[in-house]
């Protein structure tokens, strides 16, 4: 049959059309890099990108080429989320925080052409110049005033450039397939891997996490996004709260709990961060005894949310605390916990444990878990295997490998323990090369972690499987003490003791002054294990 | 670059898969056509429709063969629903209640290979099949027990074919731009038009028109369809709802008040249908004293809904009505009346102004109004245009026609006049035929027609244009008149001059004992121009 139905391909610059037209004045309200809080729209930020647009293309920049943005989130970088892939580019994100070695390698094996940078961030790249292979040029993202010195570096100012183009363009057109975007994964151990996002895996993936059972966002919610936008393709925030005609409150570089309640304070309905953020919001919120007037719902990924931090929030703060996880790798969206009949017809109490799991998958999300064989395992919520993922925007191959990331069957391995019940709901138990393997059996080490860290003079803990010849593996913890702090080691496995079967519980507890830790703050077990064995550690 | 993305055919036998793995007990209660009310689910359904695609690939279907189906809004419609497509078949859905003329024309049109008819149906059948010059067997939708004798037909058993299969299989592969279903719009001239959905614009529809801000779909939904599957595409809940992993109660043939109010038992907290429905149901529920204790929200649309009907619905029974608008040629869903936050500022009245247009599109529609001469019309909420439509789930060619519907920018003609407002919210005032032309202005005929019916004596009225030699056109009201009264032509005209210009008010009153309907209800202005015709009728 000939063509039907209408082509419409999936390309990103329809979302910010779609709100430019139909939502052109939601606010988007930014702390800007500069200082002062900033006032566009939706209208203008069309504007604004297509005249970004107009610049590139007149720059040279071709169908395909990669630039680099590191950025705050304030409206400037929605202006390049969609001037960027608008002009055919794929949009590379950026994480200021990454060691200047990592910076150095992905900006080289993305062959960025172009780098654009909040002024304040300019130091980071003159500190790595020389070792940049592909950069022709360096848009910073401000105005003449606030245009850095360089001894180094020749530097465009962004508001000059935009200032020459009227803005009049169509988007330049690309495949619905074509990359959009790049975001490397900072991978523990060897370099990092770049997952290429097409125009079709970014709308679709708004499309259907934007669902009322999944980040359910409409035109009357102001969006604050505090997980970064070069963070995990920023939670797709960029792409969802435009496709749904969202007002958006961005909050700069200011991480702070005052500088994040200072910016709730613009009508926010729904932000997004790490459990982090949040248990510090909390105490900010009660040392200087504030509400959260407008706020109704808080998304928290990234790590496990403590139950305190979910119960404070929606008893003490009327918040609904909405537990997330997803990977780069997925576009980010994985699942999302909010309640299905089953999980609404439970008590209080039923509906917080709930809430402890990271709930269930959006349309065109698929997950399964395995043993190590490969046998799928029954969703009981207490069988645990390896999670492995499936979908529309779910990475086949990660960017110049040559082979793909997934198995005959199309399924990712996600590197996550976790069980599933019999609803649906996920639960992260593990990364997979830090689960415990004993007799044959597997151990939780967060469980085992959680446990710990409960005992008060407990800081830190790290939960590692040592070589055993009859168990395969047995666990230890390793502790950081609270200042000035002795907790006898009794003390401790009596009080995970209480919560885990006798073969589970680890056979020694070992201290330390501190734990190693990667670059986004996780605890490296690679480098523990390390650490044991040049102390020439062994089991009891 | 070679694949980066998983690839994810957007096929519809992926919805259900979705249902069935996440959303497996969700409930379908329905009021079988054999008379009792039936319960299933989402898991039991996908088995069943894959039971139903091993019984037509045994018969012989190939891909892309089209299947006719005649049924009721039952759980079996939907095992059908997704058998079809799964066996890489086109569901064609039949209206019992065309004339049979026009399900003679559709059937050899679309060359149904196969009928799948409720029982009660099969007369209709029988009626026609010395005229079908494709079709090749009969199943009829029901059990042994059940089955009709016919002594014209070979008649099929569908429940004794699927019980020989096991379900075991997967779904028919097909690109997902391969045609799904079809539904022939019941045009009021020339022949009906085939509307063919691919996989690709039935995915992409549903998960746009379940956003917030649309139908709002969410797996605590207990969604009932009283507009027939056979009607536009269903109005796409039999996509949507099962990818939003929502329950389902199916009202069957009863559309009684008093049956719905029943199925409405059933925990029913969506619904949808046309006006006339929801203007029984008041009555029913008015003079029964009955309440709507589980509802929240229902559909309006098909036609214009009272103000009065809204207000009621939300003061008097709490339950929010949105109107709508669509097309069998938008697979549905071109607009939702849902609050965008201008409108939620607005005070009661306000929002119930916003409520009596049929709102605004979701991501992948967009809309324009234009004058004659196709120069585009401002949205100030008064300026009347022709309404254009475009998207994802539009038509862009009618099944086997030579030429697309949509101009040279991919533009589709709805035939609706409509003003849109400055916030996007769009009025329909006319059918672009029945718009009266009068100086080189437009008259709605809708909105005379309405002010006339206010009159307590009018019954029904019809407003057309009659040829003017000076003005191009002047309006006429033809009015049936309230059982034994006689309302005064000038009572009439007073009545509409309250809410319109002086030039726009009708120059005469004609009366009849009743009007020209078509087979969908609708006043047949062509058959009523007809009549004046040959009644010699002038202009006063």
């Amino acid at each position: 049959m000939t063509v039907i139905m209408q082509e419409f391909p999936l390309t990103v610059g329809r979302i910010l059309d779609h709100a430019a037209k139909y939502h052109p004045n939601r606010k988007i309200v930014s702390r800007s890099v500069e200082g002062p809080i900033t006032h566009t729209n939706w209208a203008n930020i069309q504007r604004q990108a297509k005249k970004l647009s107009q610049v590139l293309l007149s720059m040279g920049v071709q169908t395909g080429d990669t630039i680099g943005v590191m950025a705050w989130n304030t409206a400037r970088h929605f202006e390049v989320w969609y001037g960027v892939p608008g002009a055919g580019a794929v949009n590379h994100t950026l994480n200021p925080r990454l060691f200047a070695d990592q910076l150095v390698y992905i900006i080289n094996h993305a062959e960025d052409r172009l780098l654009m940078v909040d002024f304040d961030l300019i130091p980071t790249i003159e500190n790595i110049w020389d070792r940049l292979k592909t950069v022709e040029n360096i848009i910073v993202m401000t105005d003449r005033e606030h245009m850095p010195e360089s001894s180094t570096l020749d530097l465009l100012c962004y508001e000059e450039l935009l200032e020459k183009q009227d803005g009049n363009c169509e988007w330049v057109e690309v495949d619905e397939t074509a990359p959009c975007g790049i975001c490397y994964t900072s991978g523990t151990t060897g370099d990092p891997k770049g997952v290429v996002y097409t125009h079709r895996s970014n709308t679709l993936h708004a499309l259907a996490s934007s669902a009322p059972d999944m980040l359910g966002l409409s035109s009357n919610d102001v969006v604050m996004p505090v997980v970064p936008m070069f963070h995990a393709n920023g939670w797709s925030l960029g792409y969802t709260a435009p496709m749904m005609g969202s007002s958006m409150v961005m909050p700069g570089r200011d991480m702070s709990a005052k500088g994040l309640y200072e910016m709730l304070g613009f009508g926010v309905t729904f932000t997004a961060a790490v459990p982090t953020i949040w248990m510090l919001m909390l105490q900010h919120l009660q040392s200087n005894n504030l509400t959260l007037p407008t706020l109704e719902r808080v998304i928290i990924g990234g790590a496990s949310c403590p139950r305190a931090v979910i119960e404070t929030f929606q008893n003490d703060y009327d918040v609904q605390v909405l537990h997330a996880w997803g990977m780069t790798e997925m576009s980010p969206v994985g699942t999302v916990c909010t309640f299905k009949p089953e999980v609404t017809a439970l008590d209080a109490s039923g509906r917080l444990d709930a809430q402890g799991t990271t709930g269930h998958p959006p349309y065109s999300v698929d997950l399964r878990i395995t043993d190590d064989a490969g046998v799928e395992q029954p969703w009981d919520g207490n069988t645990s295997g390896k999670l492995w993922a499936r979908g529309a925007a779910v990475v086949q191959r990660y960017f110049k490998q040559d082979s793909d990331a997934v198995d005959k069957d199309g399924w990712f391995d996600t590197g996550d323990v976790a069980t599933i019940d019999e609803n649906g709901y996920m639960r992260i138990t593990d990364r997979s090369k830090d689960v415990i393997k004993s007799g044959g059996e597997w151990i939780s080490s967060i469980s085992l972690e959680n446990a710990a860290v409960a005992h008060a003079d407990v800081a830190e803990a790290a939960a590692i499987g040592i070589p055993h010849p009859k168990w395969d593996e047995r666990p230890i913890l390793v502790i950081v003490a609270m200042p000035d702090k002795s907790p006898d080691p009794q003390d401790i496995l009596a009080l995970v003791a209480q919560s885990f079967a006798k073969w589970q519980v680890p056979d020694d507890v070992v201290f330390m002054d501190e734990l190693p830790h990667t670059a986004t703050g996780k605890i490296s077990k690679l480098e523990l294990r390390k650490i044991l064995n040049n102390q020439g550690y062994e089991l009891p």
